[in-house]
Parts: structure tokens; C-alpha cells; sequence
């Protein structure tokens, strides 16, 4: 299910597991410091990740090396680059708490790149200790792995004044919760085109009305 | 004007600024590299600065040092603490575009906390060189002289789907501009509360009117 390159670097990275300690540090002029906030850490370990995949002869490649400006995927995986990977960290102190994608954009470019709904995650879970930044686990998955329905919507979702931001993570790492994961693609795709449906069709106060009818007219805009 | 600690700090910064090199490393396990990219750069000079008014013996206070999670300051300034100054920064070879500040929590913050009106600003024109970051250029402004009108609002701001976002910056350094920066501080506050009447009553499209009656309640709400 996940392609080959992805395991391979998954079964490596989680072998090195335990000597994967590091951090950052920042210079200007005489004055030099150990970073201990959290900001831009994941893009760093994003960016890590492909060197340290290129250090290992790894078939991965960073898109953006290339110019290429695109927002996804983060990584190529395969020597025909056929294999889409997505990298992705999180405090492992708290709930997983990032963004899988904009779920607007997932839901249009879906249409246009299906392949993108067999992306491969991989998951970094890290502990800040002090300044040191430690990776104490690490998954590797498939969107409909580390999605679940929520209380209101059909897909969790991020919200703020009634537009959808984000898709985002189910807690995927434990039996015993409300909302577990999706038990195949087939029951995420369809609880994201409900949601889709829903948000679009089912507005319930008036501000959220004209965002949805903004949205229905820019998207039939976009599909003429 | 502004504060004595302030002016400190800036020709102190201004005379050293052609040794202020430097940048960011990031290690984890046996792979280390130079980050080139601009994620997280702004507040990494900003807490750098900090660190650097420490160095030399400036009364300069990081209030999240001392667990405090507010949003403004960045720090205090003088041995009472009496002074606000807030740190931007922003790529020097391209327009200054970073936020000033949320335009609705300003706003509202205005009201409570007057004194923010007086806040210094310290503003850092930095330039990446591959790896290398060089501080070129350093200023000690007034929220007044770095903002400006804009076409369509008495106060530059930042709009998104009908949402006003934030305040931002006027192209200060220039004699030649368009749209000046205000002659003073009454100029700005006008400007600001000028740019809320027409936000909160002037609608222009079916989903504007219905945020602008959303954000009118709540602020309703709020002032009761």
C-alpha cells in the first residue's frame, strides 16, 4: 500500500530513532543562541528529512529544489518520482494538532490529481527538551489513516467564523476514542465530498450563508 | 519621542550593523545543515534582539520570559518597564510586508491599553545571502510613520474574502510614493477609526454586510 522508498525510510528512521537528538541554533554577530520555540520547527524537520533521505541513497526528492513552487507533495519518492510523500510533525506533549491539508484545495485538486489521495504521511512526533529536540515516534500512513468524522461534520474539520480551513488529524494512535479513523479510502473520500455537500448546501446562520454562496459561485466559476 | 532605551539600542545596532552576520543551523542525528529559507526568520531576530540588548546591559524585558503569553509588547523598555517596543522585520529586497498588527484586536486594544499608541517600532531590513544573513538595514519608527492610506481605505490594511486582517506597513523610506506616511499620531488614529466606520457600515458585497453585522454584534457584545 505505501510505496516501497517510504517503507524503506520509515524501518531506517525508526531504527535511528533513538539518536535522532538535535535542535537549532541562531547566530548574528557575536551573539548565538539555542532556539527553544517551536516556530518553523516543521519545516525544518520537513527539510531535514529530505537530506537526511539523500545521506541514506534514497530514491526522495524535494520538488522545491527544482523551483518548483507547488504546495504538494513535499517529496517525490521512487526513482520515476511516481510516489507522493507528505511529511508532517507534531509536539508528541499534546494531541496531534496539524494541518493535512486546506480543504478546499484538497477537495479541487482531488478532481484534478487523484493520485493525491494515495500520498504517503510520514508522521514525526518530537519532544522539545529544553533546547533539545528529541524525535520519540514516528508513523507512516495514509490520509484516511489519520482522518475520523467529527461531532458536526462527517470529516474533522478546522473552522473559524463559519469557513472550513483545514482537514485535520483523528487521534490515529489509540483504541479508545469518540471518532476512530476511516476503515478504508473509499469511507474518507466519501465523508469528504458529505462535508463538501454539506457546508455548501446546509448553511446555518447568515453569515455562513453568503460564505457559501460565494463559495458555490466561485467554484462553478472554476469548473466552467 | 521614543523611548531613551530604545534609542539606545538602535545606534548601538546602527553602528554595529555590518558585523550583524549570521543565520541558523539545524541539526538532528548525525545530518546538519545551514537553513536557507525565511520560515521562522522574523522571530528569531526578534528574540535575538533581546538577547543582544542583555549583552549590553540594556534595560530591555522579554515579558514572555517571565511566562506571560500576551501579544504585545515583544518587550519592554526601561528600568520601569515603562516603554513598549515592538520588533518587525522583513526582506530587504522586496517591500516591507510584515503585519503591524491585527487590525481588529488593535482597535480594541486602543481602548484598554492607550499607551500602545506610543510603542516604539525597531524594524530590521534583513537580506539572505545563500546561507548567510546580513542585517542591512536597521529603523526606530512610530506606528504613524509607517503606515499610510491606501486607495480604497484611510489606513492601509490587508483584506481577505471581505475580511479585514491587518495593518500594514507604508513604503516609509521613500520621498516618492503615492501614499505618504501620516504627518502624526492624531493622522493615524483617525485614519484607523475612519477605516472602521466604513468596515462596519459600508458594506460592498452580500458577504461583507453579513461579517460586518457579525463583527458589530460581537463587538456589541463585547462592550457590554
Amino acid at each position: 500500500m505505501y510505496h516501497c522508498v517510504s517503507i524503506k525510510a520509515y524501518q531506517r528512521l525508526l531504527k535511528e530513532r533513538f539518536s535522532l537528538i538535535g535542535g537549532t541554533k541562531f547566530r548574528l554577530g557575536s551573539v548565538e543562541f539555542d532556539v527553544s520555540g517551536k516556530d518553523g520547527l516543521g519545516g525544518l524537520i520537513e527539510e531535514w528529512f529530505g537530506r537526511w533521505a539523500s545521506s541514506e541513497g534514497l530514491a526522495v526528492y524535494n520538488p522545491k529544489l527544482s523551483g518548483n513552487s507547488q504546495t504538494f507533495p513535499d517529496y517525490f519518492v521512487g526513482s520515476n518520482r511516481e510516489g507522493l510523500l507528505e511529511v508532517k510533525t507534531f509536539d508528541i506533549t499534546a494531541s496531534a494538532n496539524f494541518d493535512i491539508a486546506n480543504f478546499q484545495s484538497y477537495c479541487e485538486s482531488l478532481s484534478k490529481n487523484p493520485e493525491r489521495l494515495d500520498s504517503d504521511y510520514l508522521i514525526f512526533g518530537y519532544r522539545l527538551n529544553g533546547y533539545d529536540l528529541i524525535i520519540e515516534n514516528i508513523w507512516l500512513k495514509k490520509i484516511w489513516e489519520i482522518t475520523c468524522p467529527s461531532g458536526k461534520w462527517p470529516l474533522k474539520i478546522q473552522m473559524k467564523r463559519g469557513i472550513i480551513y483545514n482537514i485535520r488529524p483523528a487521534t490515529w494512535d489509540s483504541h479508545n476514542v469518540q471518532y476512530p479513523v476511516f476503515p478504508n479510502k473509499e469511507a474518507f473520500v466519501s465523508a469528504l465530498y458529505e462535508t463538501q455537500k454539506l457546508y455548501l448546501k446546509q448553511p446555518t446562520t447568515l453569515e455562513e450563508q453568503n460564505y457559501y454562496y460565494s463559495v458555490s459561485r466561485n467554484s462553478t466559476e472554476r469548473e466552467d
